[in-house]
C-alpha cells in the first residue's frame, strides 16, 4: 500500500493511448498578413470546430506534409473567407506548410509547450538549471510560446533575476537551438557594441581594416531594434545584406570578411523570437544582453571578440560601476564558453559621427574610408582603436602596435579597397557619398543661445530620427552639425532633420519642440567621463 | 544661459499643434471573431496604409461617432475581405464603434499609452506612487495596453515586487477606474474565498442564509478563471446571472441578496483585462490577489467582508505562515480602505462537497438547502460557519451565536425559501437536484488497493474536471464518492467522470491514467492541518 497518488485501476484505455484520429480539413491560404504570428481561421459552423470544443484565440496544432505549426485560432462567420471543411491559414503560416491550396491537414488542440513548468518555476522566483533553459529556449525557437508566455519569460529574467551561471545556461541553450558555423581556422575575430549610441557605425570600418590585415572577420549584424539604424540597415544602403549562408561563407573565405544581416544564418533563432517582445518593451536586461550577444558570436564561429560598452548619462550604461559589473558578467560567460573576450569601455556621452539614419551613416562611413576631410573624426578614431585591439589578437603583433597598423591600413586606402571588394561580393547598390540621397523634407534645429554644447541626449536624438522615419525610410534621419564642446552662436544650426513623408516630418518636429536634445551652457558645465578612449 | 535641454528656437510649428487631418476610410465589418482582441484589416495597396507607414501588427487608433478604439493592424491582400479605401474591423471591434457598415472613420498610428513610462520604472524595479498606479490602471481599463504590456505589468508586480502600500495604491486605482455602488445602508456584508478548492460553493449557501437573517448581501461572483467552475457558472445552472445593474439593484433591495456575475457591473474593469493574461500564465500573486478582491468588494459597496483562505498541500496557500502573511496584507489594505475584514483560515486539503463542475455543484448546493440526507456535510458545515461569522457583524448578535442562528435558518427551510426567491427574481432555469442532467459519457476511477484515502489532489481533480469539459460544458465534471479519511476496499469507486463529448472524455481519461489524484494508505499517513474549522 503506497501513499503516492496512483494510476486508477479501472480506467478503460484507448488503443495505444491514441484513441482518436485527428480531424482533417482542406487548407486554404487566407491573404491576411499577420506578421510573425501564425493565425488559423475556421468557420463557426464547421463540424470540426464544434466537435473539438476549440475557443477563439486558443492555440491549435496544424499538421500536414510532415510539418507541424502552432497557430492562434480566429473563428469566422463568412464562408467567403473560409468555409466549413476548410482551415484557413494566414500568409506566412500557410507558407510554412509547404503545400498547395486545398491540401488536407489535421488540426487539433495544441498541447501546452513542454517547458511551461520550468517557466512557472522561474515566475515563482526559482533558479533554473541547464536542462530547463534548454527546454524553454527550444520551445521559443520552435514558436511554441505565445506572446504572453514570451513576455513572462523575458520579464521574469529581467534585471538581476538570473545569476551568472543561469546566464551561462541561457547562452548555451541559445547556441544549442540554432546553427553553429565552423570556419576551420584558429583565429576568427569579431567586434560588437552593446548599442544605445546613435551613429556609431564602427563595424563598417573595423571589418574592412582587420580583414585587410588578413584576419578572418565574418561579421553578421542585426537590424535596428529600437534604434534609428542597425549596422545591417546602414550596410544595406551600400550593398545587399540578406545573403544565403553558403554565399556568405564563400565571400568570407575569399575576402576574409563580410558585413551581412545575421537573420538568414539562423544562428540564434530563439533570440530573434525574444526580440519581438523585448523591442516593444524596450527591455534589455544584463543577462539577456550577454546571452544574446555571446550566443550569436559563438554560433558565428568567433574565437576572439572585442566588446564595446559605451557609458554616458544617456547611454544604455550610465556609470563606470555599472559598466564594470556588466563587463564581469560578459567575461564570466565568455570564459565558460572558451571565447577570448576583450571589453573596452568607451565614451558614450553623445552620438558617434554626424549622421543618424541609414543613408546619413553610410555617408559618414564612406567618408572615413575615403579619407575625406569632411569625415567625422570621432568615428575614425574610435574605429581605429577598436580595430587596433582586434589586430593585437594576431600573435605576430606586439601589444600597443594595433592602432598604428590599423591607421596605416585606413590611410593607405587598403581599407577602402577591402570595403569595395566586400560590397561588390555582397551585391553593390548605387550610392554616392558626396551626394547621398537624403529625405527631401527638412527642418533645422538651431541654438537658442550662444555658448558651448554641454549635453547631447542620445535617446532624444534617436527618437527624433526614428520619428523622421529611420530606419524604415533609409533617407530619413538627423544630421548633426555640432558636437559636445563646440562653441555655437545663437541661431546656429545644431542639426538638420530629414524625412520623406510629411507625417513623419511633423512627428519629428513635435518631438523637437518638446526637447531638442541639446543643452547649451558654459564649458565647465559639460559632463565628463573617464574612459580609456 | 541654462544647462537644461532647451526647446529649439526655429522649429516651424503646425497650427494648434495638430497640423494634419487624419486619414478617413469606410468601415467594414469583417466576420472574424478575434475574441477580446480588436483587429483592424487594411488592404496592402490602400493609399492610407502606404502613406502612413503603418506596419503589420502595429497599433492603430480608429475614431468615429465620438468613439475611439485601439486595434492591431493586419494587412490584407484580398479585396474580397477588405478593399482599398476600406477599414475592416473584427466583429467585436466593429460592435464597439456603434455605427453601420460603410460609415466613415479616421485611422492613425496609436500613441503609446501615457503610463508606459511608469511601467518601465516598475520593470526597472522602482517603487510606484499612487498617481502612477492610477495612470496604468486607467490605461489598462481603457484597453490601451497590448498583451505584451499587460503581461509585463503583471509579471513585474508578481511575487513580492509590490510593497503593501503599493498594493493599497493598486487597489485604490482599480476602484477609481470602475463604477462604485452605494446601497445607502451602514452594513453591507459579503464573503469571498481566495479560490483553489474545487467544489466549495459556500457563497450559494451563505448568501441566502445571511439575506434570510435580513442582512444586505449583494454578492457578485466571477466565472471560472482556471478552475472547473466559478460561483457564477454554478449559479447559472439555476438562474440567469447576467443581469443589467439596475435590475440587480432592485433584486437586492427587495430580497436583501443576489448571486450574480460581476462582469456586467463594471466594478473593476481593469481586473477583467488583467485576468486575460493572468489566466494563461496561472499567475496569482499576493499583491494582485488582494487588489483584485478588495477593489471589487469595495466597489460593490461592501462594508464588512469575511474572507476564506483555505490551506493545504494542493491549495493555493500551502502553509500557515504563508496564510498569515497573506492575511496581514489583506488586513493592511482593508484598514486603509476602511473595510471591516474578518479573515478565516480553513481546511483546504481536499475539494468541498462531492461535485466538481457547474451542474454537479448546483446539485450539492440544492441538497444542502433542501436538508437532503445526500447533501455533503463538509459543504454544509463550512457554509454555516462562514454565514455565522457574517451574522455576527450584526450589532444585535452576540459573539459566538452566529453559527446557531445560521443553522436554524438553514434547518427551518428559510434559507431554501430565500434562495428560491433570489432564483425567481434573477430568472429561474429548469433544474432538478434529484435528477440533475449530467454528461452522459462517464467512466469511474477505482481504488487500486484497500485502505484509507490519505490524499486528494485539488489541482489534479480540477484538471480532470476541466478536461472533461467544465465549466464550458456545464454537465461535465467529477463526482467524488470518497473523501479524506474514508476507508475503501480495492476496486471501490473513488469518483466518476462525466463528459458530453468523446474527445473531452478521452482527454480526462488520459489525465486519470497519469494520476488519479487520490492516494490510498494508512490512516496515519493522512496530512493534517490545524485550522479553526
Amino acid at each position: 500500500m503506497s501513499n503516492a497518488p496512483t494510476a486508477p485501476s479501472s480506467v478503460p484505455s484507448g488503443e495505444n493511448g491514441n484513441p482518436f484520429t485527428p480531424a482533417r480539413l482542406a487548407l486554404r491560404r487566407v491573404l491576411i498578413d499577420t506578421y510573425h504570428e501564425n493565425v488559423a481561421y475556421m468557420h463557426r459552423d464547421c463540424a470540426v470546430y464544434r466537435a473539438e470544443g476549440f475557443k477563439a484565440l486558443s492555440k491549435v496544432e496544424v499538421r500536414t506534409n510532415g510539418r507541424a505549426i502552432l497557430a492562434t485560432l480566429n473563428v469566422v462567420d463568412d464562408a467567403s473567407i473560409v468555409a466549413c471543411g476548410e482551415l484557413g491559414l494566414s500568409k506566412s503560416a500557410f507558407a510554412q506548410m509547404g503545400v498547395d491550396d486545398g491540401h488536407s491537414a489535421t488540426v487539433a488542440q495544441a498541447e501546452p509547450p513542454a517547458s511551461i513548468g520550468a517557466l512557472h518555476r522561474k515566475l515563482d522566483g526559482e533558479r533554473m538549471n541547464a536542462q530547463e533553459f534548454r527546454a524553454i529556449v527550444q520551445d521559443i525557437a520552435a514558436h511554441r510560446y505565445s506572446k504572453i508566455e514570451l513576455t513572462a519569460f523575458v520579464v521574469a529574467c529581467n534585471r538581476d533575476e538570473l545569476d551568472r551561471e543561469e546566464v551561462f545556461f541561457l547562452t548555451e541553450a541559445m547556441i544549442a537551438a540554432g546553427r553553429k558555423l565552423d570556419w576551420h581556422e584558429g583565429l576568427v575575430v569579431d567586434k560588437h557594441c552593446i548599442g544605445g549610441i546613435p551613429g556609431n557605425r564602427t563595424s563598417m570600418l573595423v571589418v574592412p581594416i582587420v580583414a585587410a590585415h588578413g584576419m578572418l572577420c565574418p561579421k553578421t549584424s542585426s537590424r535596428a531594434i529600437t534604434s534609428p539604424a542597425g549596422t545591417a540597415d546602414t550596410m544595406e544602403v551600400l550593398a545587399n545584406v540578406e545573403l544565403p549562408l553558403e554565399h556568405l561563407q564563400d565571400i568570407v573565405r575569399q575576402h576574409r570578411g563580410c558585413l551581412a544581416w545575421g537573420g538568414t544564418a539562423n544562428l540564434s533563432p530563439a533570440d530573434d523570437v525574444l526580440i519581438s517582445v523585448e523591442r516593444p518593451l524596450s527591455l534589455d536586461s544584463p543577462g539577456q544582453m550577454v546571452a544574446s550577444i555571446l550566443s550569436k558570436k559563438i554560433s558565428a564561429g568567433s574565437s576572439h571578440l572585442v566588446l564595446d560598452i559605451p557609458i554616458g548619462p544617456t547611454a544604455k550604461v550610465r556609470s563606470m560601476p555599472e559598466a564594470q559589473r556588466l563587463r564581469r558578467l560578459f567575461e564570466y560567460v565568455a570564459r565558460r564558453m572558451k571565447l577570448s573576450l576583450d571589453v573596452v569601455i568607451t565614451d558614450g556621452r553623445q552620438p558617434i559621427g554626424f549622421g543618424i539614419g541609414p543613408v546619413l551613416e553610410a555617408r559618414d562611413v564612406m567618408r572615413v574610408l575615403e579619407n575625406d576631410p569632411r569625415a567625422p573624426n570621432d568615428l575614425r578614431q574610435k574605429s581605429l582603436r577598436l580595430a587596433g585591439r582586434l589586430i593585437e589578437c594576431d600573435p605576430d603583433v606586439r601589444g600597443g602596435d594595433g592602432f598604428a597598423i590599423a591607421r596605416d591600413i585606413l590611410d593607405s586606402g587598403r581599407a577602402l579597397a577591402k570595403m569595395n571588394a566586400i560590397i561588390d561580393a555582397q551585391g553593390r547598390k548605387p550610392f554616392d557619398h558626396n551626394q547621398p540621397a537624403l529625405g527631401a523634407l527638412t527642418f533645422d534645429v538651431c541654438a537658442p543661445d550662444s555658448g558651448v554644447v554641454t549635453r547631447i541626449d542620445n535617446l532624444q536624438l534617436a527618437r527624433i530620427a526614428g520619428l523622421a522615419g529611420a530606419p524604415k525610410v533609409s533617407q530619413a534621419g538627423v544630421d548633426l552639425q555640432c558636437k559636445l564642446g563646440d562653441t555655437v552662436k545663437k541661431g546656429a544650426v545644431l542639426y538638420r532633420v530629414h524625412a520623406s513623408f510629411a507625417a513623419d516630418l511633423e512627428f519629428a518636429r513635435q518631438a523637437c519642440l518638446k526637447s531638442s536634445g541639446y543643452a547649451i551652457g558654459a564649458a565647465s558645465d559639460m559632463a565628463h567621463v573617464f574612459v580609456e578612449f
